[in-house]
């Protein structure tokens, strides 16, 4: 087992990776003072629900807890306001209190839905995460909880911490291959962001991490968190540094909001964000090779870098003009600058987001 | 002009009291740092905005600011999950980004509505209250912002501090007279839970205050946001001490529930509330005279300290229950002591509260 410090002054909190943490949630409660006086809501989805929640519940009984679930329609799609009202009845009507706990049992749209529901019921009850994806290694660290507008992604929501992180890692046994590919996307994007050692290493052991080996994922996903909550714990409401955890993000959010938030898996838009990224940076004047080595390595993991030709230039625009990081109507964007370093650039002109989507067009009629 | 400031390390923020500053907003939105690129939201409801908007958006224009305005229907029934959607929705077709500025011009349900919706738009952008209400003087200080939930209210929520608050007290001239009186009912908590020369202050210029006296007005308002920002200051997220500015809330809450959002205007139902408590300590051993004199204080201000017949008594108790302040299956009820002190009491048994109930029912059939 392995534990990492995300370090926040006073919300600081442990993440707990290893296997069979989910038995042992009930101890993990008990030691972080969480009130057993007061109901714990567990929000899960309905795909990890019949997997995962007994172990849950059955732990936490037996530490003296009693439990409240909601289940919700697994998918993108559970991150909106109406769930997030649906989410504070089961809240309301199983009597939490002031001191309850709400866990989120699931993947990142969990987390995220039930970080925004333990931020602003009664406005703020602790919260904690039991990530069973490897993209919520990337959701679970930093604060970010948030639903999604019918117009833009992760609109409305808070930075709200919580107490602590429970991943067990044996629940990522059961993760479809397409999510394993879209999940492992986060953890390239952080070794391309932060560390080109750890991107070699991640090329090298591309197999390993698709067939789940234990002893690569467990290093992965606690480098991929250590990168993410070093970021993190330097600007933890997003004034500056942390916004070089969005590369990919911003073409990757118009793609999944105007294809409909669920067509594309959040790891598969910002692979094809990532590509673009870094064709920006090449029309910029980067060598070329840096779009190749970081097509190269996404491909390696299964993961798109070509944009679809179904996908409407004009929508994909659109879409990024409603974005969180359009701030002072100016397009911010992550760029590569060699794998392992970013830069966050602000004066990208909507004419460079237009001819890398023509780019990522034609690159797909090669294949 | 009266300033005052609310203490809260690096989230402190000033409050202006005086007259003709909404014309003077703009002015005060650049001496406060706030974004001229970045369009500026200002919420407020279909009473208020025929009186002060076209002011204030001038005000803020003439300083270089560009406005999107979201006016919604006056009255408590706007605090709800819908509407706080429709303003995002103006947020975000309106261009709102990160920088941009929401403002809250109306009374105490617009800020708190305003105030979530800045607290959530993006994980958080300024805020600005300009109230417009004696009530708001209340819920202006102190950060507590939340929408209701159909079963109980104010249960989803933030703590969210402005970045300014500007009091034009020439706004509150154009009130009706029962939102004055209502409005009153917080200026005589305030003196009620920490100040018995203020409370006595009250009671000898009842006419004055009724009467929207300006010298008289703003000697109470400033008074009434010091002791708010005192105890606030000490307590911001209420983990001790704050919980006594919730005098008369328990019921009060729960009344305004069960008869319908709006029946009750928010300062009438604290009203009965504060009498309730009143009455709770005289039932334990406190003499009758404090009652009494909190129930005469009031009724000077034209506020009922009766409980209405047609509130059932199974259903107040029922909506009590959900209430945020029963904490780990607890009441926890703030009983005054004498006039300017109260105590947090959590044993108050259910079968008290039962009791008052009956006997302020009972008053009401000798009026």
């Amino acid at each position: 087992m392995r534990t990492l410090q995300v370090d926040l002054g006073e919300r600081s909190y442990p993440i707990y990776i290893g296997g069979g943490l989910l038995s042992q949630a009930g101890d993990y409660f008990a030691r972080h003072g969480l009130s057993a006086k007061s109901p714990v809501l567990i929000v899960t989805d309905d795909n990890v629900a019949p997997l995962h929640l007994k172990q849950v519940e059955e732990s936490l009984r037996q530490a003296g807890y009693s439990t409240v679930v909601k289940i919700v329609p697994a998918g993108e799609k559970s991150k909106s306001l109406d769930v997030f009202e649906d989410v504070m009845t089961a809240a309301i009507e199983g009597g939490l209190d002031r001191k309850s706990a709400v866990v989120a049992l699931g993947g990142g749209v969990v987390g995220d839905l039930a970080g925004f529901v333990a931020a602003s019921y009664m406005r703020g009850v602790p919260f904690v995460q039991m990530p069973t994806t490897i993209l919520a290694h990337d959701s679970s660290v930093g604060g970010k909880v948030a639903v999604n507008h019918r117009l833009a992604k992760n609109m409305i929501g808070a930075f709200y911490q919580p107490e602590m992180v429970l991943y067990d890692v044996d629940t990522l046994q059961t993760l479809p291959e397409r999510e394993v590919r879209a999940g492992l996307a986060e953890v390239v994007k952080h070794g391309l962001i932060w560390d080109e050692a750890f991107t070699s290493w991640c090329r090298e052991h591309t197999a390993e991490l698709l067939a789940l080996d234990p002893e690569a994922l467990g290093y992965a996903l606690t480098k991929g968190c250590e990168i993410k909550a070093h970021v993190v714990s330097r600007d933890e409401r997003e004034n500056g540094l942390r916004a070089i955890l969005n590369l990919g993000h911003t073409i990757g959010h118009a793609i999944e909001a105007i294809a409909g938030y669920g067509e594309y898996l959040h790891g598969e838009a910002i692979s094809i964000g990532m590509a673009a990224a870094a064709l920006i940076s090449v029309n910029r004047g980067a060598d070329r090779s840096l779009y190749e080595e970081t097509t190269s390595i996404l491909r390696g993991f299964g993961l798109p870098t070509i944009m679809p030709e179904q996908l409407d230039e004009d929508k994909i625009i659109g879409a990024m003009m409603h974005d969180k990081k359009f701030k002072e109507q100016q397009l911010v964007f992550i760029l590569p600058k060699s794998i392992g370093k970013v830069e966050i650039v602000s004066d990208v002109k909507v004419e460079e987001v237009r001819r890398v989507i023509r780019e990522l067009k034609e690159e797909g009629q090669h294949v």
